[in-house]
């Protein structure tokens, strides 16, 4: 008797495991976006798309491998951002813009569709991995949001990666700044700068305001998540946040309904509440997420002037990638591994 | 003949000032809110109520005021916001409490119905009036949020009153942080703070978090309007950044729904996205103001372990106050002129 109880307890491990298991479940998704904007095949060569295929490959290959083995959609989505983060070619970590006054400040956010629980940091400008500082004030503070120099003592007091600000220099992005700043002076020439005072001005370098990178997952236990990661806009000024940091605009995960990520003009994003509005499209008038994205990205975003596009997955693993612009690098992989790269509209 | 003529000219801005009067509508509100919380009578001195019922009394008029003689809705909630602001009983402006490190930053909105146009601040520590820095950022901006410095230079450009930072010092602000850093010496001995990772940790001194002060109006144009502005969470760290300056958690407003102002446990309303989600219950659920506002600060809010209050103005002029906390300081005043300002539950 006491060695049949000795061999279930010694079994119990392999018990254990194998009822994990069998509870995963097989379908699982991930999808990343690498911005959306003005991005034309005519202007882009072919060693740049390659680099910009290899990067999203790259991301994807990342998140897929941890929801393969079932790890969280959460890791996938923190995960796939740091690949795109590490990499120069985004306006994210690496790779993010200049502002005005030639700094790199960078906005993030992450939230957990299981829990409803949500992390961001806006203006950092020293934090390697901004995707992975929003986390740690999700699950490490009793907060969401955190702001500039706070942020960056927290990030550095729970032992993530600080680097020198010149970490974040690129050449791509600093000629993206100088060319701003030129044709900001030829347009403050011609007085194009005075407008009625209430309107929202154009921005004065339109182009490079999409480079957000972004990730949403559905993960074998059927929790989703989201996360954005951005270095903003070039030439922009005053401690500008967009909405990558603003949970409900350009950041939202709920169980209940999906995982969306955002980018574009992050100002109409805000003014949206675009990714809860597409939730609750979904949970209030049983919209499909693809429903309920092309309503948000195709009339009411238009309507009011902006653009942009988002990525989503909802609740039984639909993606949808919605974009009103010329291009969006984007890509997505299911359970069957096998990556979809696309960056023009057709 | 060209006499009838030259009499017709001569009276065209009378007719034209007529038609406007008439296209007035003789409805309008204004709601405000001085911040939710552990408000208990039994704890009153009957001449601190009165020092609160007299500030609330002030806001009120001075949005009324606004609003009676045809001025907008955006108007009269900052004009009620920046009395607030400057007197010492509120979590806001003058009366700020106190960061960790002994500052003062505060964070502010406003949206404007109409436009769904919008403007924020977060994290700043020289602006006197936050609320109109929020303003001018939504009318004399292309963005619509500003951190730290930034926001600050920009409030500066615009002409904005700027201040020493040691004009935010009050006594009451300052026992506060005194009071909520023994409590964490206190706990930290006992080891409370230790907590599961994951979990959103209670705030240490968390009666004081709840001073926000806030307005939403509807204006005699038919317009809606919202503005939220605080000092954020006594003891704070870390640059955070609660939900009052987060378009859609904290501060709303939309001409096709309603204009809400939030006060609470903020990490909570941005989490739920509390403001947009009570203008989706209205809008794709037919849910009046009431209903949509008492589901979430009644049901959705403490389920997932927050509390607080809001209130809310519908286009229609219907108006609502909810929470779930001991008290609130609020008041609401309507066109017949008759300020009704209430500070406990019953």
């Amino acid at each position: 008797m006491k060695k049949i109880v000795l061999i279930c307890f010694a079994l119990l491990p392999l018990i254990i495991f194998c009822q994990q298991r069998t509870q995963l479940n097989s379908k699982f998704v991930l999808v990343i976006h690498g911005g959306a904007g003005t991005i034309l095949k005519s202007e882009m060569s072919a060693e740049n798309e390659s680099a910009y295929k290899n990067a999203l490959a790259i991301a994807l290959q990342t998140g897929y491998d941890t929801l393969k083995k079932g790890g969280s959609a959460l890791d996938a989505v923190e995960m796939a951002i740091r690949t795109m983060e590490d990499s120069p070619l985004f306006n994210a970590g690496k790779g993010s813009v200049f502002t005005n006054e030639g700094k790199n400040e960078m906005d993030a956010a992450i939230m957990n569709g299981k829990t409803l629980s949500a992390g961001a940091v806006a203006g950092v400008t020293t934090i390697k991995n901004p995707v992975s500082a929003a986390r740690a004030v999700m699950e490490k503070s009793a907060h969401v949001m955190m702001v500039s120099k706070g942020a960056e003592q927290f990030a550095k007091s729970e032992g993530l990666e600080i680097v020198d600000p010149s970490y974040f220099y690129t050449e791509r992005a600093w000629k993206g700044l100088m060319k701003a700043k030129e044709e900001d002076s030829i347009k403050a020439l011609k007085g194009e700068r005075k407008k009625a005072p209430g309107a929202l001005k154009q921005p004065l370098n339109s182009d490079d305001k999409y480079g957000t990178v972004g990730a949403v997952a559905l993960d074998r236990y059927g929790n989703l998540a989201a996360a954005t990661s951005t270095g903003g806009m070039t030439n922009k000024k005053f401690g500008r946040v967009g909405d990558s940091p603003v949970i409900g605009a350009g950041t939202y995960a709920n169980n209940a309904t999906c995982a969306i990520s955002c980018t574009g003009w992050g100002e109409y994003f805000i003014r949206l509440v675009m990714a809860k509005t597409i939730s609750d499209m979904m949970e209030f008038k049983n919209y499909s997420l693809t429903k309920a994205a092309d309503e948000m990205i195709m009339k009411k975003l238009p309507a009011l002037g902006g653009d942009g596009g988002l990525i989503g997955v909802d609740k039984n693993g639909n993606i949808t990638i919605s974009f009103n612009t010329a291009g969006m690098y984007r890509g997505y992989i299911k359970n069957d591994g096998k990556a979809s790269i696309n960056i023009y509209k057709d």
